[in-house]
């Protein structure tokens, strides 16, 4: 019963709201309380390890994350050194990946061996893999012979992959025993994964039969078979398998944990929904940010690494707009003679690139979420290139009117309402044709698609509006 | 066991991908099989119940869905009509709203009402709440008594919040019970919910006292009492709290499923990761789609809807656009001379509108995920600018050389790198402080931060380097 009791207490102040002074330690607008993080950075100060090991070793791993993060380098590796066996590891699989290298480096290989032999080891490896080879052989090499054998073999599957991310750790039965039997060994064995979702049914060469969920073990009497309850897997993931790709297996059918399985169908691994929330927020994130132009930075880097990773989408920027400078160059004759359209062609130009982007935002994240395929893609381009069609109308008319009365000249209004109308036609076009096209090719489209179609619309903007205004004007 | 062995058929072909001729109904890009689309079209052409029942009926839901968003308006209305009874409702949860609406105004309401009985309550009251009021009265109506006020109770719960979202299902056992006691009433029980992997603690008076995870209901012997190994809520989930609000603490907390408590904390109902799993992904899409000037459109939009969506946008992005065009008219007279600005000025603009847009994702990004708060606000802050500063040198620099050869004029080329040092700097500056100064003004930095930024880059932009150039050529 004391074992029960204390266990019970840990497992309590991982699954809530942690307090401080009675109160929740984040304050309203979801950041940690001000008054909090004073006496913490006091209490590592005065090397407080009273108040650290009631107020801060307890904290779930969440909790301390969020922690780590609101305080300054320097009292971090302070905080970690004071807490020593105390400060949980897996609070570093919350925090951004240059605060969880920093602290790492910090602490001695010894201490993070012994940390990760009582972690699950999907977090132990998420921790591992950002080290470089040689930390990570020498912590690989001070951990008992069965975990490191395990984490190597997470470790050797690639990056982003179901094996990198799935938990090593899982409960599997035969398929001949009863329910009884399988509650008997769930109360006897100590070695059970902290927590599971799922039992497995294997069998003797680790082939994966099937699995069971809980709730289903609970409902069922004593004498039945395991194999009778049990479902089969037809689908497990394959240990290779895209950690997308395993999401959305996970989302499409409210899956909360699957079996993992090497090339052989042998379960190897188990993916639990928390790692694939994960993963679902981060290719989310992934899309809007590659749609805004920025790659995989992260809010800790700093201001050179920064600069280094927006460059490249910028300087590529660059070259389309000196494109688009030389088609002005083109009519400068023009521009010279008729000065508004140097006023208004920034206009015809904004407008399709904004009704662009629109398009393509809904395309990519269609492409994405796997809404748009070969059976609706001809409607969809078919509704776009009328939205297009009449937001040309509408807007060219608009434009046109509002322009043909600041400059007193019809010819003025009729030349950037019809040149409204061809580039808000391509930009729809462009919306959903780039998009498309880089998805058939194999490149993603949230990647490049924004900088081909601004490209499309500043080059079509620029060249509809003056190339019609030339042709009007020397005709007229 | 003959029961057991029916109902494991029907948990299995709902818990894995279902196969037509033996192989997956996807094809490798995510969409439905075209073969599998031609033979259900036959199928409904010909009436061939046995060819639906058989391979259509039995589709998991979100399958179910898919094929109802692949196949034509009219073969959904029939193939829903042919299946009858046997149409599971809870596929309507995984399509658009428009599919939705338009399959259940043509089914009778009699057979949406015995269906929505069958049905977990969750995914009951999401096809019941976009129903008009009077449908969703007759329907309530034809409910047995308590289905109705279960119903009744989470659509009486705001739009978004976790009352809307709950199921009212769960499984729950006063304190005083053993393990044993409470695992024979789940064998006998014949009126649990679906599936469920937490039970909840209650008193008499259904107030929640606490919840314990199944795993550790299997690894307790059976003598041992509830209340021992239950883990206390200190902070279960408000009805009334918005729906992101509490996936954020699913998220934080790991958590699989949680109490829903009334206002005097009696336990109403439970939260369910897989729905929260359709929040995050709903609130990460709306950040995108928002961030891209496209609102809460749908794939299924027809042009006329689409048009009327996105034309708001458009008009507030043209009433900027003039501003900016204005900015421009104030210099005529200067580009009138020298014509080279009105060919270089798009450069100028467009630039700072990309850093902007980039410095405005992480920000906007950063916020929703609550990375960004006080407490590094004025480090991110100060890291943009300066990333601002760097970008602004750089590529002034860049382009000055650029344009400084191309128009052989070593003037152009230094006021354009004066004017690119600028606005690349307001652009950070902006990028960063519109979207903090939206969020603390309780608006969504999403929806406007964008038209914002590009103005502020637009105006900036031509102002800087027109009026530097006036300026400079005048003095000269």
């Amino acid at each position: 019963m004391d074992d029960t009791g204390d266990d019970d207490r840990i497992h309590q102040g991982q699954a809530e709201h942690s307090t401080f002074d009675g109160e929740d330690i984040y304050a309203e607008d979801g950041s940690i309380r001000s008054d909090f993080l004073m006496h913490v950075g006091a209490a590592i100060a005065d090397r407080d390890l009273l108040f650290l090991r009631r107020h801060v070793a307890r904290l779930h791993e969440s909790e301390m994350g969020d922690l780590l993060e609101a305080i300054q380098p320097e009292q971090r590796r302070q905080l970690v050194s004071l807490l020593g066996d105390d400060f949980d590891l897996a609070a570093l699989t919350e925090v951004d990946e240059a605060i969880r290298l920093d602290i790492v480096e910090h602490m001695p290989n010894e201490q993070i061996a012994a940390a990760l032999g009582e972690m699950d080891s999907d977090d132990a490896v998420y921790i591992l893999e950002d080290l470089d080879q040689e930390d990570q052989e020498e912590i690989l090499s001070k951990l008992p012979f069965t975990e490191r054998i395990r984490l190597r073999r997470s470790l050797d599957y690639p990056e982003s992959t179901a094996g990198r991310r799935m938990q090593t750790e899982f409960v599997a039965v035969p398929p001949f025993w009863t329910v009884g039997q399988t509650i008997d060994y769930l109360r006897e064995d100590a070695d059970l994964p902290e927590s599971f979702s799922q039992i497995f049914v294997i069998d003797p060469t680790f082939r994966l039969l099937g699995a069971i969920d809980l709730d289903r073990v609970l409902r069922t009497k004593r004498g039945t078979k395991i194999e009778a309850i049990m479902r089969e897997t037809n689908h497990p993931i394959p240990a290779e398998m895209d950690q997308e790709e395993a999401a959305q297996l996970f989302e499409q059918y409210d899956l909360l944990s699957a079996a993992v399985v090497d090339e052989n169908g042998r379960l190897v691994g188990v993916l639990t929904i928390d790692d694939v929330v994960d993963v679902i927020q981060e290719e989310a994130e992934e899309d809007l940010m590659r749609l805004g132009g920025v790659g995989d930075e992260e809010l800790s880097d700093t201001t050179i690494e920064t600069v280094r990773s927006r460059a490249p989408w910028l300087l590529v920027n660059l070259l389309t707009a000196f494109v688009a400078a030389s088609v002005i160059s083109l009519f400068e004759a023009t521009i010279e003679e008729i000065v508004a359209l140097a006023v208004l062609m920034p206009i015809v130009a904004g407008m399709g690139g904004n009704a662009g982007s629109q398009t393509m935002t809904v395309t990519v994240r269609a492409l994405a979420t796997r809404n748009l395929d070969i059976h609706n893609a001809w409607r969809v381009v078919r509704r776009e290139a009328g939205v297009g069609l009449l937001h040309g109308l509408a807007f060219g008319l608009m434009i046109g009117l509002v322009a043909g009365i600041w400059f007193h000249d019809a010819n003025i209004g009729g030349v950037i309402a019809a040149a409204m109308l061809i580039n808000m036609s391509a930009a729809a076009l462009a919306g959903i044709a780039i998009p498309l096209f880089l998805d058939k090719a194999g490149a993603d489209p949230a990647v490049s698609s924004a900088v081909f179609v601004t490209a499309v619309t500043d080059i079509v903007g620029f060249f509809a509006f003056l190339g019609i205004a030339t042709w009007w004007f020397a005709i007229r």
